[in-house]
């Protein structure tokens, strides 16, 4: 049985009044990950992701891996240390391995034999080399879809709002191959396409913004964002054509649409931004020399495309658009638990008579669809009920069952739905066909599109 | 229905004549890898995990996470970037940072605000400052068990073996803590039986050794080894009490044995390590105030252990046992698949009757326990059964099927079970149930202890 006494869970005690340095907690999901000891701060930038908050990158790393598969994209890991050779072949750093210009955000390491390796943010330069060492592939091989799951690094200047700008992250990277640009933009909107679908699973309200293509090169580019009043990203919408674009791009095109050249009024919002796609095309493949083998045996350069997801930031996201000030909220496919039992209070009449209603509980749940090792037991049976239905709330458990004085003859659990905001006395049969109802709802929601993104969708082309 | 013909598995084709420098494929492993498109070499010790070597990865992960949920260690996931100064406390590095002494192996990287940090190869200090960071914690909190599988770094001389002794690696580190001494050897006796039912598992022989505390500090320590040839760790066996330990720990006592301080004759053999145990007691906990609230009230220091795992070189030490020189052979539970079918060849008489039957097997097969998603098809048409059945046995799927001539109306299936050794022609339902009853009679063997190694641990205190 999976007991909360046993769980290690330091949650740090923010005095109401304490003078808190504003580089230390800088958004509220930082803040609540940090009360509910999800977190502990290990240096600037960096974080100790404690057990809870383990299962849920878990989680979504599974939901990323499914969707993933789904588009016939391939695991693999790429090194963490890539040669310095390779950016500067590429032209991301300088020939004297200075990080200036855009370069300013890597780290580096110099090993014992004075060869220079970067800590990437991202690994164009690495998987393109992967590929150029077999060129040139036969164009049967495409269209090739190559991704991985790995720490990634930013030498922020200034890390903040907790995992959301860390200076060391966890990110999805999926890059793509195919033969031509056709096929390369065919690759694009079939990735756009199966992200739309992962972000609809999270029911996160998200939209998809024409994004700037910066210092990564190529033609093309999308960002996904949550809509937050902390997101550092200014997102504008055209009241003309009602595409939504960053307004980095917005402003570099002189205040004009992209889409439709309007220079007409525009709404304006904040994002955190989750995700980014890129049509890259030879960018990094014609200089790495990763070609492919046409029908006609003449090899050409390969097209190129990628798409991150900040997996750690999604979380963080996610928690600081759902949770109010003070309790938290997760998507339903990423809470740590699904559900939380709370056993009676230690030396109360009924726990003799209660507890092994507990045990019963937590049995038969295993055998529930989608909770099997998805149930928890708050057996802190020093603390009154209320005490701990209190922490399962701040927490945000899905489903939180009270098994107390009501219980002893298994006449009434006290279940809480926190996503229907429900609380309800149930019979003992009730309760786990309840329970069982509302997570098969959360299942299948997870597979539907809700018309709030589909919106987003249409907007864009 | 996962096919070969969609996988990425660049083979390298090594010439037999080929001048292969010494440095570049210095182990069976690492050849057998690099031919059949399991790794490719990305720097001087780095290497690209390419998908086949994703998934047996990916399984030795879940085999892992297993066998520690057994013991209750919880999964977390701490910064891979460890502050200098932390290691500075505990003495690990001079104070000028300079990587000297036993520092050397340890990379570094500086911030832009001019912090050093360490990419470490072990995280001691950084969940000792973890845990002193909430301490004093009540004794009620122990034993506490947290781990992590993530990827570390050490700045090798020469780094060789491919996986075996490479740069960067992926590795389990599982770090104790417990009230006093006697708690703390109780959890050591407890991992070590874990790491037992584990190795077992897999199946390949292994023996545990009495070890060298080393730079660790602390003051027991086992190890764990696979017996090879290419094992850079010599071991030796005191001919008088039986017990096996590093000759680097025989000799530093003047080759008498440790145990009984016999100075009698010894056997010698070669083994690679592939996890190591230490009971490091209040080594790192108390020069960083980990400390824990007695039943008295008064903070002690907690007692520590830490327990490694390579998991990158527990697959490609396997791989070094178990193969020929021309085939690999996995550990059952870490085969990339499980079952291989090969389809008919493109353009011969049998194709479209035999086809048909792949689909069946391949679908039939999800139903089978241990088969889902464990089973993939040759369907590279346009080679020879005869070329693909060389490839798959190359590869070393535990099962593989052909569906040929023979399987036009269901009569035959040539069905290769390469942990037997054999070669049948089965009925179609032969064929299912044949198949079933091998992965079974797998997974019950990872859950029986073998006689070798109960030798092994007898032999230990």
């Amino acid at each position: 049985m999976k007991r909360i006494s046993k769980l290690f869970q330091p949650s740090l005690i923010i005095p109401k009044n304490a003078v808190v340095k504003n580089q230390d907690i800088t958004s509220k999901s930082q803040r609540l990950m940090l009360e509910n000891g999800l977190i502990r701060q290990a240096g600037n930038g960096t974080f100790h992701l404690l057990p809870l908050l383990q299962r849920s990158l878990q989680k979504a790393v599974n939901l990323i891996d499914h969707h993933m598969e789904m588009v016939g994209a391939q695991k693999l890991t790429l090194p963490l240390l890539t040669s310095a050779e390779l950016w500067k072949k590429s032209g991301r750093i300088g020939e004297d391995s200075t990080r200036g210009g855009t370069a300013t955000e890597l780290l580096q390491t110099t090993d014992r034999h004075g060869k220079v390796q970067i800590l990437g943010p991202t690994h164009e330069e690495s998987v393109t080399s992967l590929l150029a060492a077999i060129a040139p592939v036969s164009y049967r091989q495409f269209p090739l879809r190559l991704y991985q799951i790995s720490t990634k690094f930013r030498d922020e200047m200034k890390p903040r709002f907790g995992l959301m700008r860390a200076k060391e992250f966890l990110m999805k990277d999926l890059y793509t191959f195919d033969v031509d640009i056709g096929k390369c933009r065919e690759t694009y909107e079939e990735v756009n396409e199966a992200y739309n679908r992962l972000f609809s699973a999270l029911e996160v309200p998200f939209i998809k913004v024409s994004g700037d293509c910066g210092t990564m090169g190529g033609s093309l580019s999308h960002e996904y964002h949550f809509l937050s009043d902390v997101g550092e990203d200014a997102l504008v919408r055209c009241s003309r054509c009602g595409i939504h674009s960053n307004e980095e791009l917005f402003q570099t095109l002189s205040k004009q649409c992209k889409i439709c050249t309007g220079i007409e009024t525009y709404d304006r919002q904040t994002g955190i931004e989750i995700a980014h796609a890129f049509v890259l095309e030879d960018r990094y493949t014609k200089v790495l020399a990763a070609t492919c083998l046409q029908p006609n045996g003449k090899p050409t350069s390969l097209q190129m495309g990628c798409f991150g997801i900040g997996v750690t930031r999604l979380i963080a996201a996610s928690i600081e658009v759902l949770s109010s000030n003070k309790e938290i909220r997760w998507p339903s496919a990423l809470a740590p638990y699904r559900v939380c039992i709370v056993s009676p209070k230690a030396g109360s009449k009924e726990e003799p008579l209660s507890l092994p209603w507990v045990e019963r509980l937590y049995h038969d749940l295993q055998t529930v669809k989608g909770c099997e090792g998805e149930v928890i037991v708050d057996d802190r049976s020093q603390l009154t009920i209320g005490k701990r239905v209190l922490d399962a709330r701040k927490i945000g458990y899905p489903v939180i069952v009270v098994v107390g004085s009501k219980s002893v003859h298994g006449d009434a659990f006290e279940l809480h739905n926190l996503f229907a905001g429900t609380e309800q006395n149930l019979s003992y049969n009730d309760t786990l066909s309840t329970i069982a109802t509302i997570l098969s709802k959360q299942n299948s929601m997870q597979h539907k599109t809700q018309s709030y993104e589909k919106t987003a969708l249409v907007n864009e082309n």
